[in-house]
């Protein structure tokens, strides 16, 4: 993996703490922390230390494995019962992206499977399974870029919003995965970043990243997405995902849905950028997918000098929303593009999975 | 004029500079300037220290009033050069609200009317016409607040964008004027304000001016439009306008298009309230308006603690954008409100203003 792309989640170098790039103080200062205890690694996901659904999944996994790592328990019981008090504790920090759940439910197969065993045993197979995870995101972000690329033409401009890069997974990423890897292979993409308020995502993380790779990046308002299709200079939408449901609705970041409504009404292709451990299969549609709600104050004074609202000013601060299904001209997986009828396709690679 | 309506825009008592709120110190800070310099007047404008297309529009017409009155041009000659300097410097301070140069064209027209009259009596009647001007948007407001009203019924939710209220004009506003009338006579009415990046007028001057005002009022982030129309908590979209063309294509603040598609994209009814001083009958679409194109460290740097993006991302700023003719359903004048074919209905307007 190219030096541009930052370390973003993996085991310290002696394997008892889990080390993050602290993706709330980019762009400004590269800080990591080393985390072991359940307050910090809880925080941490609670805080968007660190983000991003795949990267999400992958912390979680180290997570879980430093807890038990530490928890002194001496038994194979001992650990289950450990193990389930931390995993509702980690699994309740952020609600929306399904890979916390599904990655916390795959490192307690391998309790499952391990009955019997001696605890030091079964903490090697947990280290193991948390590296595989890491190891089938890298894959998935180098597959799901060349699906990606495949999409778009040189010299296209491509709007993106929210962070679905390096910082979300552990390598190119999933929507900005072709822009970097078009990057690497000399091809020219313009990439139009939405600032993605409230917390900035597009401007700090994204921008930060995509400029790093010497893609050409222009950073715009939110608001100002319609304006640059409505002067033609985006030729595809890509974005991540925290849940996709059975049906192809799919949950990322706030706005998401406003994007999917004007590349509509532009005419402009959108498409979603999903590994397939970001489907919830469990999940029937966008409306069964919980939207995290977080703190009015994200929106009036974080980040500011000084208050730019009024005090007592409510504020609605979703954290997602759910674009439909009818809105996504394909939903791009490791596995290849999905095109609509999404049930159709999606219950096929479900049952595809499952053989 | 109820007393919770700031006094935005008018001369000092002795009638020598021209007095505002400063808009750019809102929600903090409460602080009156007064201006009499050319520098200190065209620079309130390029700064947002006044602004709102009506409110831009009267300070304009004090302005060049209170720059004749110092000018000490001894006659009509005198006063009628410096006057055409002074207008060029004026209306070349934000190139989108038409009501900038047209307000300056009014006054000219009284200057053209004036031949031969002693300069004394011409500054008199600068004045008065400045004045005029006030008191027709004072009415209009109140015109176009009841027009407004007429649209939405008691419990509706009213998204609106950036500022078109009382801080835009000289009393309750234009899109903001049904909400304020609302609350005046005991109608609730909900609002929604996208807090309208990059300059949050949002923020610090909608959500400021309704609150204090007894609205019930709820800020969001721009990107979360598409989220509360989604949960259907929007009836209507009341949005300002900057300059209207002849065909019914309205430029607003950036973003106003966006929330055009999204309203149509949900079927919640949007309109565009333009007084008729806004309307370009010189104007054939949006095509021909100007957009003004502000610095980019708008986005990333102004009003935050530290840089929100890499200091070398480029950054496009337009100030803005242009929501077509065919995504709104009425446009909302003193004198009624307009439903399309605009074309027509424009034509007729500009033909009984002739009469």
């Amino acid at each position: 993996m190219s030096a541009v792309y930052p370390e973003n989640v993996r085991l310290t170098a002696d394997g008892t703490a889990v080390r993050i790039l602290d993706q709330t103080r980019l762009p400004g200062e590269t800080v990591y922390l080393e985390l072991k205890t359940p307050e910090e690694l809880r925080e941490a996901i609670c805080a968007l230390r660190v983000r991003g659904a795949p990267a999400i999944g992958i912390f979680a996994a180290y997570a879980i494995y430093v807890l038990c790592l530490h928890s002194g328990a001496a038994d194979e019981r001992q650990l289950r019962l450990f193990f389930a008090r931390q995993k509702a504790e980690l699994d309740s920090a952020r609600p929306t992206a399904v890979n916390l759940r599904k990655m916390l439910d795959r490192m307690e197969r391998v309790l499952d499977s391990a009955a019997g065993r001696p605890a030091a045993e079964i903490l090697a197979a947990l280290r193991q399974e948390a590296e595989q995870i890491q190891q089938e995101d890298i894959a998935m972000c180098r597959a799901i870029s060349e699906h990606g690329l495949a999409l778009v033409r040189e010299g296209d401009g491509i709007l993106t919003h929210c962070n679905a890069g390096a910082l979300a997974t552990s390598c190119y990423g999933t929507a900005l995965g072709p822009l970097l890897l078009a990057a690497e292979r000399g091809i020219t993409l313009h990439a139009w970043c939405d600032e993605t308020r409230p917390l900035l995502q597009g401007a700090r993380l994204t921008s930060y990243e995509l400029s790093r790779a010497g893609v050409d990046t222009t950073l715009i308002c939110d608001n100002m997405a319609s304006a640059v299709m409505q002067q033609g200079k985006i030729q595809a939408c890509f974005v991540g995902c925290d849940r996709l449901a059975a049906n192809g609705d799919a949950a990322n970041k706030i706005g998401t849905s406003g994007v999917a409504i004007l590349a509509a009404h532009y005419g402009v292709p959108f498409y979603v950028f999903c590994p397939t451990s970001t489907i919830d299969f469990s999940c029937p549609d966008g409306a069964h997918i919980p939207i995290e709600l977080r703190d009015p104050a994200e929106i009036g004074r974080k980040y500011f000098e000084k208050p730019m609202a009024p005090e007592h000013v409510k504020c609605f601060n979703p954290a997602f929303d759910v674009t439909d299904h009818a809105l996504i001209t394909g939903i791009v997986t490791e596995k290849g593009v999905l095109r609509p009828p999404y049930v159709q396709c999606l219950a096929a690679l479900l049952e595809g999975g499952k053989k």
